[in-house]
């Protein structure tokens, strides 16, 4: 099973970029991530139409809130069913994503109820499957 | 009202402390925040002795979930109380924090549902306080 991100807009902060390298090269070993930037000016059409035929999660703070025990639990079960080639997390631009969007999603998540900066949220996002990625190996978490 | 965030460890990851410093800097204008890093073999103890007599805020996973807009209402409350000079945010190490800091802390807070990185918590942390302090004064949030 893949992972895939298509986020709206790249990172301009310096952190972020960073964080979002550091996470991704510690995934490299367990579960390699792909992330695509699209333009700023690309809306939710674009990142329905990018994500056409996988399985999709868009992150929108009105989305089912998680524990990480549950995330794993998920991903899990998106694994054994066997019919998953890829998962492609969407992240919105400045205005969030489009109710149809939502709609043809198969699992809308919340990683905070609190607003958050969307280059902080792939920040965020990255952290986690790194976390699960480390939990599902037995793994400890690696820290630095 | 002054703000402080007491934190067990400083941030080990580039990434962190270059996002921490980012939100710092931008709330000098509006709120500055003092950060004091404990000591990695500090715990509960120590934290809570070193915030005695502010209004503290501990960051714990099992606590209430706000959103963005009822942290902006908390912290106008706050304000307006004028008996709370100082608020103090308390960040946990590896094991987090026992139950007598959760008990003796006037709200338990939690950024999200997902376990996260205890230095990416404090950017999370950082990158909302700056937020809560933009939408209080009516500015747009600054972008880079």
């Amino acid at each position: 099973m893949k992972l895939r991100i298509l986020a709206i807009g790249k990172p301009k902060l310096r952190y972020a970029a960073d964080g979002i390298s550091e996470f991704q090269k510690r995934l490299k070993r367990s579960c390699p991530v792909e992330i695509t930037y699209l333009k700023d000016k690309d809306d939710s059409r674009s990142l329905l139409d990018k994500s056409a035929g996988s399985y999709r999660i868009a992150l929108d703070e009105r989305g089912a809130r998680l524990t990480t025990g549950q995330l794993v639990t998920r991903v899990n079960a998106l694994e054994q069913r066997g019919d998953v080639k890829t998962v492609t997390f969407l992240i919105g631009g400045a205005d969030g994503h489009s109710a149809e969007l939502r709609d043809q999603s198969d699992l809308v998540l919340s990683l905070s109820p609190l607003t958050m900066q969307h280059e902080l949220a792939l920040v965020v996002l990255l952290e986690q499957l790194y976390r699960v990625f480390s939990i599902k190996r037995g793994e400890p978490y690696h820290r630095p």
